[in-house]
């Protein structure tokens, strides 16, 4: 496979976006990334987005977007693999470069949520657990999350508590970030005292129902250019893992962020001790705690002691989440994957500002859809 | 880019599948393309489904499918181009292999529309539409496309009764397809006679809403095995177009289903008289009429002519819809386009008992969607 690059990164800010539609949005997303690669256009399009026909009546969005951002008649089709659907749409075009089919190739991910009402953002987030066994009885994407949550305090013997350094590490990397949703400081006592979503799931817990788009444009290394400022993308690996929770022989591993977290590491060679930085599926503060152990950080049941230790905070051991994370820079849920690349992006040339990662040269980033039924994890590293 | 093969295909009778939901035809049809290449799993899974969160309540299809079929912990993830949609996913499998990720994959694609409401497959199906300058205005899928027949028969002179050859041949190949909805023969005189759904456009010119799944397995020729039958990819492209048709210079023209052909023939090495059969998209008649100009086997305005000739049956200058196309096998919509490749590479067999298209070499399957918004073009070659 050829070596793949990102060259270009482009985001709008994430919030609630009442004077733009999927059209606007996602071409501000493409064009800035374009404008970062020095590129006028590009040849191929891949959107990751999740509740287009749901929420927005909009399927066909890849076509709206090539037409929005003026690449007519580029190579476009959508990609979903649920809240994972930004992570995925990197993997379709880096698999189109690595085919050799392009030279470059955009990746956007992209979600408008705030255009449907609450009752159909909930019903359109549960399309992405299983419909026949657990959303047609009335379980909710969170309330199928508070079943991890409860389960996993219950073999620990953590306290909800326990889970407040997540939270508390996003909003206060979210506050330097102009496009995170919350760039206000949160405190643990405030974590504790919030109003409870789905018990033990607090609203401190869960990311915001949101807008927002971001794109990456990636290349060969023939098509590397001098102004460019290329992060390698070592490891591109997607696992899927039963669709319902009640098929797994074990709810509190995340099989297949464990799995694709594997993949990555072997074709990028490196171990968790060689990341400098993770972007985080943090949807949930569960969420987050599965995912580290899935990635190896830490050991089963292990996450909230390395988070009370103030691991994930900039300058610790694995810094997490480090513009604000889908906690606190937002959850728009097909774009979130594609925030997380841009941001590791970032990262690894330097250009953080106060968010920066001293010396970070690898990062690791992680998008989940479903609870654990698919991830996409990626491995990028500085050049 | 290595050469990619198909070497498996599979697929569900299209109907109406009450007792089957999109995990169970899905399953089907993957088993069905995995059984056909001697293969017990495969690492890989892309699913073309357009309206899986609409009309069923689910996303997240491909781990779905993933799992349904036994193939976790696969990468898995779903591609979605309108109608289109089944096409990109063979697209999507071939870029992987080509790419080197893996020696095999597998793409599907699935669509079950009679679970919703009438109301709700015609809303459905105008998410493939511009929401904001279409759909929302009333504007339906059926009444665009009649735009379209409304002015091909202004231009052109013709009567709504010339396009009457799709629609007769398209079931008189469909009568020994035991996969195919409709398999009774309907006369010109029926087809003329036929009720309305939006004039011009009457029921015999339209596709039908229905169930299918139908798959692929594709691989390297590192992986090709002494049993196999080989039907190489001899080339797969895609192009868009805007997805609102007034902002078209001429909608008479399907500039990406005439680009992504243009690109199909070069990648190939080809030109439109080396095609001995077209698996076109024959959604409605005057689809098939502009696909079949696009694609250069007939003028502009001309492809009525060509029709009335009979060139589109079997043994004509360009077979059309050998086992029923879109309008009689059925057009589960993001299952279409996979159906196309599956019945053009038993042409290519030779396993196409009656429907044999005699001396069959090369296939073209041209899959749109939208209203020509963005088209997935393959050309298929026996080895």
């Amino acid at each position: 496979m050829r070596d793949v690059f990102i060259v270009g990164v482009g985001q709008t800010p994430v919030g609630e976006h009442w004077d733009l539609g999927l059209r606007e949005l996602g071409a501000q997303a493409i064009r800035r990334a374009l404008d970062d690669a020095g590129a006028e256009t590009v040849d191929a399009l891949y959107v990751g987005n999740m509740m287009g026909g749901c929420l927005n009546g909009q399927e066909n969005v890849a076509t709206l977007l090539a037409d929005a951002a003026g690449l007519l008649p580029a190579e476009a089709w959508k990609v979903e693999a649920a809240c994972a659907s930004g992570g995925a749409a990197v993997r379709a075009a880096a698999l189109a470069v690595a085919a050799g089919a392009y030279d470059a190739a955009l990746a956007v991910g992209i979600e408008k949520m705030t255009d449907g009402v609450p009752d159909a953002v909930t019903a359109g987030l549960a399309t992405a657990a299983d419909q026949d066994y657990e959303a047609s009885h009335g379980f909710s994407f969170v309330g199928l999350s508070a079943l991890l949550m409860r389960r996993y305090m219950h073999e620990t013997g953590k306290e909800r508590e326990a889970f407040a350094p997540f939270a508390v590490n996003a909003h206060e990397n979210a506050a330097a970030n102009p496009n995170a949703m919350f760039r206000e400081a949160i405190s643990a006592d405030e974590f504790a005292r919030c109003a409870v979503v789905a018990n033990p799931i607090g609203i401190l817990d869960a990311a915001p129902v949101c807008d927002g788009a971001a794109a990456v444009v990636v290349c060969a290394r023939e098509a590397l250019r001098p102004h460019h400022k290329p992060v390698r993308i070592a490891a591109s690996a997607v696992a899927t893992d039963t669709i319902a929770l009640a098929n797994r022989d074990d709810i509190l591993t995340l099989a297949a962020a464990a799995r694709s977290a594997a993949r990555a590491y072997e074709a990028a060679k490196v171990a968790p001790r060689d990341i400098d930085l993770f972007e985080a599926h943090d949807a949930f503060t569960i969420i987050t705690a599965l995912s580290l152990e899935a990635c190896g950080f830490a050991p089963r049941g292990g996450a909230l002691d390395l988070a009370a230790k103030g691991c994930h905070r900039p300058g610790g051991c694995i810094p997490l989440s480090t513009f604000g994370g889908l906690k606190a820079r937002g959850h728009p849920v097909g774009a979130s994957g594609t925030y997380q690349i841009v941001e590791a992006a970032l990262q690894l040339r330097g250009e953080a500002g106060v968010n920066q990662i001293a010396g970070a040269k690898r990062a690791l980033a992680q998008s989940i859809g479903g609870h654990g039924s698919v991830a996409v994890t990626h491995v990028l590293e500085a050049s």
